[in-house]
């Protein structure tokens, strides 16, 4: 195996072309099999063999700054790097990370994770090298769907602009996580199409050769049509309109030609853009059969291609996929918009069943949110599904385009809470602290599966404003489901066990925590009142009231940042009430970022377990013993 | 005077070419009389008033759907909707919006303030129509600037998707608010250089048929050929590519052929780019030769266009000015980067100054974020100077691309606070709630203008992650200023005022407030303790424990939103360290959209003066009666 005998980027440069190639097919078997066993992003991965190790081959990393965008193909590139014996690990609490991560190497440079901020990471390390009088090459790798988010043309206009020397590889494989849509992206198929195009510089010198020479007035106007034939020989002209010198496209799968085009890239002055054509999930049939599934995938089997599922009750997102599809039966104004998540939010259904009311605009999370506070404007019920981490993209809009205006947008937050192995870029943990301090917002979350349903329901008739239902990246409880949806009313939450000697007040998937932490209690003759606080925003003021009146010591739960958070939002109330000296204690994820893990790991890691409750339920003094 | 009979948009429609123009002339200079009174957004509404004249004339509005990006160019719109007679009351109190306002007509149909929202409204109404099967047009116009933001190329991007019939006008004035930036900026530059070229479509034609007849493999070639004809015939070959139609440059001020352009537009079928020139404070010399100066402006003597000044202390934009040079002067990892605000966020002189070290990166919050995160993974000292309404749209990039990988950017943040008359779009009273509960962010906020010089100083010399500085859009105290910038230590808080009836935690410009409150307790016997809470994060956590052993009853104040604001971070505190049962008041911005006026209205509105905080103090329980 040559495989084994690469520790360092070093180790390749004295390879052939031959054992290059022979190295690829051994990563592709290394990666097919090790993520078979610990899931991850295979399709990505695979479709970057040959360009990973062409960089390592030609360039210099650390002192060249790679910069992958995203960083979930970055498998490869790690490898590449001492770390191929940490692989068994892959996203597993205190294990190999799978994004790019600085603590683990110095080849990694950039983190990530959100996608498109590669070229704002470019540029910024180009000026920094400039200013620094340094010459190091400066490598930015993204993908065709990254390049619609709306802070990567945000870059380009500035990369543009500066002139500096950078590279930027446009990974183009026709994908974002989902297919690809957008006016861009059918401009790329047009480049790709035309490619031949490329070959054709000499007909068109023998071409322009046959023009007569012309004087007089005619003059500019022939030297303008010589610069038109630079528009069909270089087929990137949107790219070389913004100032990058564009290259390609070349097959990124063919090792000497991607070479050959990457060294010619490196000696242009400037920024340049080389756009190389890969194939997700290649040299694995399954996931070159569907690269969309295979894109983030669980444990499989390698022959079979058979993911290995694990039994239970449904996910959230199924539970969501299926409501929103009998909501939109019910009402025609129903329509749904995703930013490029059409799979992972459960929309892939309502495509198939109403296409013409469904709208995936690209990774362009602000852009989604303003497109549907305009639906709504006009009367629509926009539908806006994304996952908690990405709607921070979008945090601007729904201030301002959604909730300002008040207009009557609904909010489907997937992945609300931890997320488990992808970790802290990804943690849905900030939503409640930045959309609870926004005016108008209304903000719930479901004790079960079952509530997601009428919570949905809820939301779809609510004509009051936006209106906002996380859930989190888990199964249900396994309750039995109601055939009919019912809304909640705005604002009420459900005693979901009786008891005086204080209340815990539970969000969404803590309910169940705050049970077991009960029930335990409950034993040692201490009954605790568990609350469900389905409704985050607004919150159920007279039960409120009511544990005012009874003086109950409070802990409030929720798997958000606690800082900010629901238990906050507690504290306000009996502030702005003047009912002050209340005894209220707000647990929540503590302020710093929580790497991949499972979830369960992470709850227990930040102490979001009935063991951590019950420790604080017995530090309470109880009711009315404190006060006079 | 013909502007009188023009009570709506019907009204137009009566008038011949020339009565027209003579309208636009009225316009002018209407609106010259009227702003040297009330101030305003003069410089845009002199460019579009030919534009807007053509809008109503040809379309009708409000079946049509006007939608004006960011909506400071809507004065001439208002005007011929029925408005003209509260311009008086222009961004006033209770008076008119300086922006579009639904409340105010039925003619304003989309709100905004913040840039670059346009497109994403236009394609969210082209859908709704189509959906409803109804056929009125739908018309965005957006500026050149606000083209650079991330979110409108998004949109662009959908909307070459989608297909639909939308009318974009293209505002060129070369300008955002300062001078534009880009490659987007210069290819429009370099088309409207090209302008000739449109006229020379008949050399072409007789140009191609100069080209012999070709057979066989050169036929493609030659059909190719004749494709890249039309890239220079039709200049905008840019957005042509993303499958949008265009038409122009046209002269924005010349209406007969402005409104022929726009009659060809509306015939086009699917999304149609209008890229009209005009000047930025057409027919004002002194708007005309600056107009930078003259985007908002202050009142003015109409003969000289001298701004009417107010004496006073500097605003604490002007001491950021100039103390960021001086940081400069002594640390050379210091750059600076600007969203398009060079001027209103106090950097021209720096620019001068530094001119290498000066990122203007055009209207691209998120962007500018991300750029200043690797400018520090690189080892500069990037200070990223926004207005607090504006990071807004750099919300997920503090959060995944700063704080999580905890790298030094500065944060000088501006416009904190009420802003006055730009109201509700543009209050900066967000920022505490949003930033305060990412992890690894410090944030302060100066009690004066002297205190933000120190403040910057301690931020400049901070080497453990990011740290913002925010300060209002205020003049200052006319306190006496050090010339030597201290670093004050991280988490201190310091107490202005001693007493043992209650503590008032106040942040920035609500300090007088509180003093002023205090010195009226007094009087009465009641000593209240005012306390600088200059750091929102980290507190003082020495302090709050020493308030927490006097059992001081507190009330926290500060212009922000209360709802996870400063004072429920100093309930969390307490929570924290299970000092349950405090009595903390928490004032703040209450929990709706604060319409435009004058700060001290605003503060009258929402009860942050000394009157309410009186009345808060009165009605406290003092200490040690309430608890045992």
């Amino acid at each position: 195996m040559l495989l084994e005998q690469i520790r360092r980027p070093e180790d390749l440069k004295r390879l052939t072309l031959e054992e290059l190639e022979q190295l690829a097919a051994e990563i592709r078997q290394f990666l097919i099999e090790k993520l078979s066993v610990t899931g991850g992003h295979l399709a990505p991965n695979l479709g970057v063999v040959e360009l990973t190790i062409a960089l390592h081959y030609l360039f210099n990393s650390p002192e060249d700054k790679f910069i992958f965008d995203v960083g979930h193909q970055s498998y490869v590139h790690k490898i590449l790097t001492g770390r191929m014996d940490r692989f068994d690990t892959l996203r597993q609490y205190k294990g190999l990370c799978g994004f790019v991560k600085r603590s683990e190497s110095e080849h990694d440079v950039w983190e990530a994770g959100h996608s498109s901020t590669s070229l704002s990471a470019a540029i910024g390390m180009a000026v920094a090298r400039d200013i620094k009088g340094k010459s190091n090459r400066v490598i930015a790798m993204i993908g065709d769907g990254a390049l619609t988010g709306g802070m990567a043309l945000e870059a380009l206009n500035h990369i543009g602009h500066e002139k500096r020397n950078l590279m930027v590889i446009l990974n183009d494989n026709e994908m974002s996580i989902a297919p690809n849509v957008g006016a861009l992206h059918n401009y790329l198929g047009k480049i790709r199409s035309d490619r031949h195009y490329v070959k054709a510089k000499e007909e068109f010198e023998y071409l322009i050769k046959k023009i007569p020479a012309i004087g007089g007035t005619l003059a500019k106007t022939a030297e303008r049509l010589k610069d038109a034939l630079k528009y069909m020989v270089v087929s990137g002209v949107w790219f070389e309109e913004l100032g990058l010198t564009y290259l390609g496209p070349v097959d990124g799968h063919n090792l000497p030609v991607l070479m050959e085009t990457l060294k010619q890239a490196d000696k242009v002055q400037g920024p340049v853009l080389v756009h190389v054509i890969t194939l997700k999930g290649k040299g694995y049939s399954p996931a070159e059969a569907d690269s969309h599934k295979w894109h983030g995938i669980s444990p499989y089997k390698i022959e079979s291609g058979q993911v290995l599922k694990t039994v239970g009750p449904p996910m959230y997102t199924e539970v969501f996929s299926q409501a929103i599809i009998e909501l939109a039966e019910q009402d025609d104004r129903i329509v749904a918009v995703t930013p490029a998540m059409p799979g992972g939010s459960g929309l892939t259904k309502f495509a198939e069943r109403f296409p013409k009311r469904m709208f995936d605009v690209g990774i362009a999370e602000q852009h989604a949110a303003t497109f549907s506070a305009a639906l709504a404007e006009e009367g629509m019920k926009p539908v806006f599904a994304v996952y908690s981490t990405f709607l921070q993209r979008a945090y601007d809009q729904v201030v301002h385009d959604i909730c300002r205006a008040n207009l009557n947008v609904m909010f489907a937050i997937d992945r609300a809470g931890f997320v488990g192995p992808d970790g802290e870029t990804h943690q849905g943990v900030f939503d409640i602290a930045f959309l609870r301090s926004i005016p108008n917002m209304v903000l719930m979350m479901p004790k079960d599966e079952n509530e997601l349903r009428h919570m949905l329901k809820t939301a779809a008739v609510y004509d009051g404003g936006p209106i906002a239902v996380r859930y989190p990246r888990i199964s249900g409880l396994g309750v039995p489901m109601d055939e009919i949806m019912k809304p909640i009313p705005i604002g009420t939450w459900e005693v979901l066990r009786n008891g005086d000697f204080a209340a815990i007040l539970a969000v969404g998937p803590m309910i169940p925590v705050a049970m077991a932490a009960a029930e335990t209690m409950g034993k040692e003759g201490k009954q605790v009142r568990v609350i469900n606080a389905r409704f985050i925003k607004p919150m159920d003021e007279a039960m409120l009231l009511q544990l005012a009146k009874e003086e109950l010591p409070i802990i409030t739960l929720e798997e958000g940042a606690q800082m900010g958070g629901f238990g906050s939002g507690v504290m306000e109330f009996y502030s702005n009430q003047n009912l002050l000296g209340m005894r209220v204690k707000t647990i929540g994820v503590p302020d710093y970022f929580v790497e991949h893990g499972s979830v369960p790991e992470q709850r227990q890691e930040t102490g979001l377990t009935p063991e951590r409750l019950i420790t604080e339920l017995k530090a309470l003094i109880p009711r009315k013993r404190q006060r006079a």
